[in-house]
């Protein structure tokens, strides 16, 4: 089974999932003051570049990972459907957040979207964890090697528990750490490569 | 007529049908108890996850038949775009069901989500059978090993049948047999390659 | 300038319009009769197949004509662009004749209709033309070869235009008519190739 | 990083966020008069020509940047994440103009156009000046070559600041500035080539 396809198949999702965050931004209709509802409406513009920056880590690391893959199975095409299932999920916590940020129910809706990142991350894991172990990656990769990576990757949904613990307590500050978790992640250096 | 061309194009109206699944559900007002309308939801929630699946399996052996192709020709890029029409309008019956299982025309709707997953195990099978016979296949294939693979195509369609039929009675177990039978699908090694 | 990327981004644009039409179908909400709801809306699932064949045909063409081609230039890119902007365009008046097939104003919509579909036949002969005159075929082809696709092309916009005037006095009639010039030209053999 | 995956990345989003651009277009329901409705919403029908066109050229330009360069860095696909964060935020704006070119609020709804423009521009060359300045273009092109390009490229934010100012008193000549500058930077030969 070739890396190829699966690849493009998932940039494809990734691409389609990140555009589609625009569609959640409401429109004030004519009648309403512009000005003054654009401001109003800044969680949702907030939650915006949250999710698009996060869903751009997602494919920036997945990248790293398919590097380092020489081959596929049919069970990793399963892990990276399942993965794909969590990830074009996000769109519609985000667009929960945007309604709910001020809302009395805002911890809900951050527990919601918390909840999605970790799974996110989790699933990222379980298709770092099934390559390595089934002999997947390149023959010529050192296993001591890749160590820095599978600890830097074990460590995204810890990360994204504790940001949620944060963010049932304080809402937005929670949802400006996912975007500045993004962000650093989003910086060269930040992560090791295999 | 390159094959490649058709695999992206493919691959694309797939990728984007999958993520647009997310576009369905629908996300409560900030007025209401957000909570509660996330539970009351779930039929929502099920209809994105078996859709998901469902088009992730036929992504997958769209891949594997392709994977077969030699070359393609007019009257397979034609099947190729009757098979899209109907896979394409998935999403469609898919809200009808989130909107509907629990209304009391859920039969009429398991009907038309049903009679949907039918018609693209049909168009599945005449993409397959079209390869098979006008000779699109790669010559070095055995016509014999190609057999299993063929009755475990032609079962699709007998399969969704016989869950549509139990989903006219019962639709949620319906429903769920069918998120079941494309978890299954996606096992690696349910499905005989040729 | 290369003509992949050209290539991959049409193919982008053109699956993503074609999968985008599935939106504009209506899901009648949980208190309607589902089943005498779906019936009334048979309006909106001919114009879902007309547009989706439509797209496919242009799709399959414009996939014929870049076989013919070598290379590509500023002004090949620009026309390209102008035939994404009508194509991207399609589903709009898609979801105005689902809308309005049985208003009192069908002919206008059959108009806006008919009229982009003239528009996209339009602009794929100034592509073909462009294509052929400033000389970005591959020279190994006979010009004289080229004649009966050139004149096929060019018959596109005269029989649009037809079933347009034909839409104007029977709408629905002029709509199926869409359909099946897109199914006739489909079938194996309806065009010549060079 | 090979550099392919990223320019099929930025391809998808492009396409995809140009093909949304008609669903901000709204359908008049069955019971408006349909031929007025259309006309009085041109203001839609030129903010959907303007961001297509726009986007056209960000993607025409792109792939010549592309064209030049070798090979990229982690800090390099940092960029391209947030340009296209800042892209695929433009049909948003293309919506907000679409219902408030003709309220009160025109001024801010072009005020939030145009700033997106500029920053579109800005990230832009943030991109070019990046890849100039690391040294990630092909080593056999020539820096004095260069300048032409990069001088055009550093007119654009000018322009567009220019065409807000404009736009600020005159909203609709402003937004068809922005649409013949797109068709201007379209023609062939209006844009250096290194």
């Amino acid at each position: 089974m070739e890396k190829g396809r699966l690849e493009t198949f998932v940039d494809g999702v990734l691409a389609i999932a990140i555009t589609l965050l625009v569609l959640d931004l409401r429109v004030p209709a004519a009648d309403e003051s512009l000005g003054s509802a654009l401001l109003r409406q800044w969680p949702a513009f907030l939650a915006y570049a949250t999710s698009f920056l996060s869903i751009g880590i997602i494919w920036v690391n997945h990248h790293r990972i398919f590097a380092l893959i020489e081959h596929t199975t049919a069970g990793f095409l399963m892990i990276n459907v399942l993965f794909l299932l969590v990830v074009g999920f996000l769109p519609y916590p985000t667009a929960v957040v945007a309604e709910h940020l001020q809302s009395p129910d805002q911890a809900v809706a951050l527990l919601l979207y918390g909840g999605t990142m970790v799974l996110v991350a989790l699933m990222f894991n379980a298709m770092w964890e099934y390559a390595r172990r089934r002999r997947l990656l390149r023959p010529d990769l050192d296993a001591l090697a890749l160590r820095p990576a599978s600890r830097s990757y074990r460590l995204g949904p810890l990360v994204y528990v504790a940001i949620t613990a944060v963010a049932l307590v304080a809402p937005t500050l929670g949802l400006a750490l996912f975007a500045l978790t993004a962000v650093y992640w989003l910086l060269p250096g930040s992560t090791p490569t295999a």
